[in-house]
């Protein structure tokens, strides 16, 4: 490959880390480019024709093409890299726990953290707020199920670290920013400390 | 693969519907198992601890192995076919559409079907019924997004049907079902009825 990479992003975002995170893993450099997402910078006409027609970020640019949707750019960074397992029944899980990322787990908590830390509580939506209490328990459920799948062993899939770790690791590791106790999850914990052991991890805000 | 397919679901899905719809496009036989969802039949304390810990369907059940996740799920069973793209560019951009299937289109038009049309009007809540019009803005907003991308192009993902095509496909195609109007959305329609003359294709209700 020997494309560039640039990384369009706003890299508070959890699902921008996520991608940055995948490269160090597989030793790739990144360009990045900061946007502005509260002054709504990625939904100017520039970027919906040019970037992503969904006006959102992360995008991976590859040469003069772009990948949408952090965890398929997650993938394309990392294939043939040991993080995607070539078994096709661990391969399809690891995309299972992807996809159950996108829809169980950063609706949930990605969106809280966003609503109060970035946003903040004033400036939410009476539907907003209406939602929280929802998002709140969804998201506990999502912790609380990855705790008893880690109760019994070391990764999400497989006998090692994958893509499925590094994709959800991403926002559960600053689920304190939106006043989840991560706490009552210990071996969400210990999962936590074991990816931060690894001399590839980089930090959110490096 | 030898083991024996199973798929566990509620056969008026969308989500399983596109399982059993990539199954038919690989040639690949299913055993179907049905569940009363709206029973709570996918909640009971066996079928968390036996299918998914999740309690969704649908499940591909490999051998005594499982799979949930729709978009996992097919890719498990399409994978090595000329439904998976092997350059690792359009790889990647097919699983953006699947990851945007399940984040942007899924959440809108595949809920307010069912709440329209399973649940019930009479049987939402408030907070349903407030999110409705969102939900609707955002359907509306992923089916245009849609008939943009294929004004120019046959298919998601480069010159032949793809997996992005067949799980972007199975709520897309019956969302008149929660009142959206598909006749706004003519290349829409035009790559429904491309899908729909292969001689490979299976209806909802078959």
């Amino acid at each position: 490959m020997t494309d560039k990479l640039v990384l369009h992003e706003f890299s508070e975002s959890g699902n921008c880390y996520k991608v940055r995170l995948t490269a160090a893993f597989v030793g790739k450099p990144l360009e990045r480019r900061e946007y502005d997402i509260l002054g709504g910078e990625t939904r100017t006409p520039e970027f919906i024709a040019n970037v992503n027609s969904n006006g959102r970020i992360p995008v991976l640019q590859v040469g003069d093409r772009f990948i949408p949707e952090s965890n398929a750019a997650c993938y394309y960074l990392a294939e043939g890299s040991p993080l995607v397992p070539t078994d096709p029944f661990d391969h399809a899980d690891m995309l299972h726990w992807m996809f159950w990322e996108q829809y169980s787990h950063e609706p949930n908590i990605a969106t809280l953290r966003f609503w109060m830390r970035w946003l903040g509580p004033d400036k939410l939506s009476d539907l907003q707020r209406l939602q929280m209490p929802t998002k709140r328990t969804a998201g506990n459920a999502a912790l609380k199920l990855m705790d008893q799948h880690l109760a019994s062993r070391e990764w999400f899939v497989g006998g090692s670290i994958s893509l499925a770790d590094v994709c959800v690791f991403a926002y559960t590791h600053v689920a304190g920013d939106a006043d989840f106790d991560l706490q009552r999850y210990p071996h969400v914990l210990e999962w936590i400390e074991r990816i931060k052991a690894d001399p590839r991890y980089i930090p959110m805000d490096s």
